[in-house]
């Protein structure tokens, strides 16, 4: 009895793939894989080898892709995750079917979460025992669990199909709000072979994959009359912030209004944690006592206590929200101003409507934030300086801090408990995207695969 | 033993909502859903009454909203669809648990299916009892099983979030691409009560519940030279561009452009079939011989042979796709111009862009379109007037084709198979969203509600 | 535009399947699907026809099965739930795909709930087109949503697997405890050809779909153990004693043990409802006043108020399950011993190990019950007489209540909520499986199929 | 910011639990949760701490349950599988929510698809704010997604049913097909308190969990005949026979019957693999060969080619199939005479029914295997002792069967390719239970959970 995981099968280039008579006519599941990752340019893959992908993994190296293998799904998953936050082009992690699949899907529902483009390639069994239930090698109906978990899923059952489904599969991952998308492959589908020219016609190249998506002027005109009204007004920047790239119109949005800007944990360094207007270290002030709160490319979910409850105060808030996708918008309190589209459009769009003479937050908001944050740096700078032994949580990161300082491009990935709720606070970032850590569901495990992938 | 659907349990108003100690010092779930829709606008209630949401609809009906009850769900479902399609706000069904929550799935399907924007609202039975599985009257998790066939999919436990749910439900049927929307109210919501002046903070309104999205200039640009590029130009109009309520820029569009257009059935009439540039008698001829198509609110799928194959014949065409879901584009066929956006925005910004002096496409193929179409049309005329015996499909359509001619606002719904493909063709339409039919699954059943939502 | 419903698709008789060049050398999946059926005597289908099962039907009539056409699939689906309930013979309900596929799934759901085997059998459309999301005619991923509403649920892509496809649905929907099976056809499977002789060899003639199980004999001494400690024992026939239909064995138990029963709506005239022992008309006082519970084919669910609260009194009860189902004992209290197996054995186990002295219950306990049964049926009586205008429930189902005294064979098919409760109440049956009603959800609808079946 | 994973929260004891006024008269959902395990005789938990179920573990070990903590929930999740096949009691796995939800969910899938009793128990977030989808902290609905890949999923929202929900989940688990079961506790349940004599009232000792099933008698004489009629007989044992416990039986039926014997890999060691009846060695010929084939506890799944193609050859087999599980019958061949029950009762039947004079098979049969296994293991016995350098799969596992020869109780824990390949069939067993690999699906990652399980 020889495994279907045994080395034959995984040692031998399948036989179909090499049997070309006449090279250069034929195609196969394979290459067209391949061709069609390559024509959007996408070239690093994440996987643990195995049937029925072990070849693909080989030819995909073969072909020039680069190709970094695990021995673990969990880190190619974040691994892909993780690069498609900072990328803006979807990464590909590619496993194994049922329990490689299942592996791989913790980190496909971390990036759906976390709105990461992604895309978890996973070979599957024969469709016709899956579909019967008749216990195939690995067998699972891998694109209905996928389903829940994701924000597309596709399989593709024809080579002709390969090029459309890989096109559908990006586009998805990355245009609206972002996340991560299943791609299922069969095993036959890979030693399928085609006629060469017609496969390279089959193949589909995005174009415009994530278009921009320009708000409408009337929210932008009622996004700016509530800020106007504002006497406390407070803009809290997320992850989407980092993830737009609209580095400089946040920038520009923020010095502009004069408005304290708080950054959620991966929006640390989009403006340096030491400008004046950060309120980082005045959160729960500021989250109390303002009277208006711009979100922007975050979302009021438990991270910010859902926008209501005793971290909010008493004061009655009006929230401007601007974000891609409309389903955001009410999602946990009233949204008084939505600005709905891509943020750095909709950045650039009120920038544009705030006109030359836009007036600072009254001065009493912003000194009592100046004031309460010196207060709490203060208050902290011993700690971090401290020689405990045994070392504790405030000493070992008071050093990391000092170095990032020293090497702002340094990129942090933050695990842990304790260690993620200190360096949040202590670790001053001074770049954007150089802090990754746990994300919306406070993972643990993605160390590894981030490290790599961002190395 | 007194079944849960018995008369008792019909009859009987809940005890928690009678029982206000001081009237107007509480309201309970019951009130608080009706707040809500009122608040939000929404005052026409299609349903199947029953256990747990009996004494909602009967309360529904004190309050002044509009009631329309039927025997059995997928009328009420139908209505909902439809009046969603023809108002672009959300269409509701109201129905019980279980069996009476599955006939009003199909319907809820058939809304996403054809983006209509509906909120299907069940009752349902006791958590506890379900999430166990201990047999409750009509046990589902009725949540889990609509999600794959819905937009969204929310349940409310506790009465303070019935103003969120009732706002996230509406936002979601109706932004973006529209769609259904299940809504789930278990039974003990219902009953809930709270301080009412709490509960009508706790309601909603929902701001610019679909935000018109404009489309990135660089993709208007595209579409724009793609179309200039043409010889063979060809604009296919789907039930999208009816939803979106842009008639006079769709027509403008086509005018300005002078680009042969065909109508897909529920867009018939968004021009009147008689429009010298209609296309729709020369169906197979524009398919087969453009170079270059424009979907305006039109998907590429089975109704459009996916874009390829034979009816589409060997020339290759450029596709210019406009439509509110990114996802859409490259569904079938690689897209050369995707734009993105709510249609109105999209068409808006491409007559903006056309200018003064765009020219008219070749006159030899705008010839050869008309001339087909006079061929196609005169030999249809003689059997539209005949009077064989038994009547024939023609014959009767023939009829009711002069009747609509003589009525072009006269709504028209049409279920069948022979009568579905024969009226498409022999009844022209003259006005915007008068033809209603069966949509892209073809749906048998769907006469009963369309008429009486219409109506 | 031809739509996929026309009359052409529906009139013509597929081609491969008539293109036979020599008689008997090929079959094709249309036959396959019927000799499947037949050769495991299945003669009966209810059905919608429609693509693209509509010559599937056709050829099940050429064939010489039994073909019923409804307008809707729910009747055709409840009439196949239960034909399946009075047969033990899966009823075999054929739809076309989505929306005909949807409206069957109530009925599927409902049979399940109801522990009816049931086959529902539904085409499907392309594969290819269906795992892309391309848009198919009717696309939807019908498996996936089936699941978790049935017992089991099979795709079968080659025609060479319909036998065993076939088979499978068949043993699971009668074996163990019975409930809905879906099977799903792709259209281009019944179109397969296949070597008629290979074809014949792939049939599967499932042998002993549903063997009996044989409680373990330590489980039948436990339950009489438990029974011969009670001083007011109880028994509750459920729809699984009438679906068992051993009708013999349960009347022996009932009788030898001289136990008090009461028989669930759909188990009334397991033992005629004038017999002596029968406690329907005292149902409050032996749920509320019995210390030991035997359960024969019921369930400890809403109908039962879930075996504890209120209506259960405060004497601390014992009960004995029998149930094929062990995942059913403990469901909602601990069950003091549990039988575990088919029905009919299990009865039969407990005649012989209660020997041939087990001694009736205390004669104040049964004599309770007889003064209670004699004082509510004599205060019913008058009431069934009246001749009140308008008629009300009890003059009317008074009527009813005599004509089926005198033609015990009628079956009688229950809907409604009044209609539902009184009648339980007030027409006793005589014999096995002639009330047909509502079920476990209390479905409106069921009326029509159902007559037509059990006609 | 305070984040959930903070350590103020997983290193302080939930104030609701120490808050008791007097001690003993309220209890908690900590403690129900704990008692009711104990009250079932379960002992150990492999767990990942965090919340909301930190405290839980805690409490856990503070009780005397024996709690093994990882970094890692898949080896949690292994460990709890193995030690149910192990131990025929349910393994149970504890993780937090979402992320650690899916981690364990993999092992959770491979318990179900290897028929090994396991319970997961995972904590869950707010339940109000997940079917809002409120972004609530690890929001997901896991009941849902666990759904489809376990027998049975349950979540218990109020103390006084952790009782029941505790003996459904292990009653599922145990009884029938052993398998996987979800039990989801959502975060408040553990806080709730209720008065601890009712709380302890409230748990439920389940009965009899898993009671023997007996087959139908004809069942069991079918099976004989077709044995009797058999020329080369074959019996496979799979690991449901290793799992059964009925060692004895199972070893007295295949040397009363005088059949030769082949042992799936988990089932290596039921019989001595030098007994003289192991057709291990002789695989290939007996598939071909063989006329009858009788399955105890055995699929035929991939790993034994579906019971079909060339690995069985040409001569057509009957198949004698003894399974707990109906719904196996007929599930990839057709099978001539179904056995169904547990596999000790069914044994037994079979010993019973062979009487004093069963004669053994045809010996040309017979030797022909033994001739072939001695030319296998002589050909092999070289390769086993080599000295090369670098080592070989060979050498290596040479030495290991000669260290299980000595020290037959030892457990072999075997992950990998080649070296699952081949050390199942260098290394023997001698003992029942002592082989653990990695199953039905070949799942990489079993091993440190399997061995510290096992130990
Ligand atoms: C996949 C997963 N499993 C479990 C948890 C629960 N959890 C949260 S923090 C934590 C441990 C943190 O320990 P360590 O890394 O030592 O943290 P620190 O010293 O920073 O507190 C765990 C297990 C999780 N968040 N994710
Ligand atoms: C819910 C549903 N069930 C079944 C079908 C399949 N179907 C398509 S057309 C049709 C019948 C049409 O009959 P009729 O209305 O008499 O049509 P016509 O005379 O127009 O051909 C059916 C049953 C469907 N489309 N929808
Ligand atoms: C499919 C479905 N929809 C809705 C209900 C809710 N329901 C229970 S009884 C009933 C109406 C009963 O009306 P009728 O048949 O006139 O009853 P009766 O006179 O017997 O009270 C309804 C709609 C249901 N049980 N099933
Ligand atoms: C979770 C999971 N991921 C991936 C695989 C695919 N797979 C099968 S064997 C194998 C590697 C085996 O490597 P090693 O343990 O070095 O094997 P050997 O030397 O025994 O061949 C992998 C990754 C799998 N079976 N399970």
């Amino acid at each position: 009895m020889s495994s279907k995981g045994s080395s034959t099968a995984i040692d031998t280039i399948a036989q179909e793939a090499n049997d070309d008579p006449e090279a250069g006519t034929l195609t196969d599941g394979f290459h067209l894989v391949i061709d069609a990752l390559k024509l959007n340019d996408i070239n690093t893959i994440y996987n643990v080898p195995g049937i029925p992908i072990t070849d693909l993994g080989r030819y995909m190296q073969a072909e020039g892709l680069r190709v970094l293998s695990f021995r673990h799904e969990q880190h190619a998953g974040y691994a892909a995750a993780i690069a498609g936050f900072l990328t803006k082009k979807p990464g590909i992690c590619l496993t194994v079917s049922a329990p490689g699949f299942l592996n791989g899907l913790t980190s496909l529902a971390h990036a759906t979460t976390n709105c990461f483009p992604m895309i978890l390639i996973s070979g599957s069994s024969e469709r016709e025992i899956v579909d019967l239930q008749q216990g195939d090698y690995e067998e699972m109906d891998q694109l209905a669990i996928a389903k829940p978990l994701c924000k597309a899923a596709y399989r593709v059952l024809h080579a002709e199909d390969i090029g459309i489904g890989i096109a559908r599969a990006i586009r998805a991952a990355v245009s609206g709000r972002p996340g991560g998308v299943y791609l299922d492959l069969p095993a036959k589908l890979l030693g399928q072979t085609m006629d060469a020219d017609a496969g390279a016609k089959s193949l589909v190249k995005v174009i415009d994959a994530a278009p921009s998506q320009l708000p409408a002027p009337d929210s932008v005109a009622r996004a700016l009359k509530v800020l106007k009204g504002a006497k406390r007004p407070l803009i809290i920047l997320g992850k989407g912030a980092a993830y737009a790239q609209a580095d400089n119109e946040i920038r520009a949005l923020v010095e502009k209004s004069g408005i304290p800007y708080l950054p959620m944990s991966m929006a640390k360094g989009l403006l340096p944690d030491d400008h004046p207007l950060s309120a980082g270290p005045a959160r729960s002030l500021v989250l109390k006592e303002s009277d208006t709160v711009m979100m922007i490319g975050a979302r009021l979910n438990w991270l910010l206590s859902h926008g209501k409850g005793k971290s909010w105060g008493d004061i009655p808030k009006k929230f401007v929200h601007i974000d891609i996708e409309p389903k955001e918008m009410d999602s946990n309190v009233e949204i008084a101003a939505p600005v709905v589209g891509d943020i750095g459009s909709c950045v650039q769009a009120l920038l544009d409507g705030m006109g030359e003479n836009w007036g600072a937050p009254p001065a009493d908001w912003t000194d009592a934030i100046t004031a309460k944050k010196e207060t709490n740096i203060e208050r902290m700078a011993p700690k971090l300086q401290n020689n405990n032994v045994p070392m504790d949580y405030q000493g070992a990161l008071g050093v990391l801090r000092t170095i990032i300082k020293e090497r702002p491009d340094a990129i942090l990935v933050n695990e842990g408990a304790n260690t993620l709720d200190f360096a949040r606070s202590i670790i001053d970032m001074y770049k954007p995207r150089k802090r990754l850590d746990v994300g919306t569901w406070g993972v643990m495990g993605i160390g590894m695969g981030y490290a790599v992938a961002a190395a």
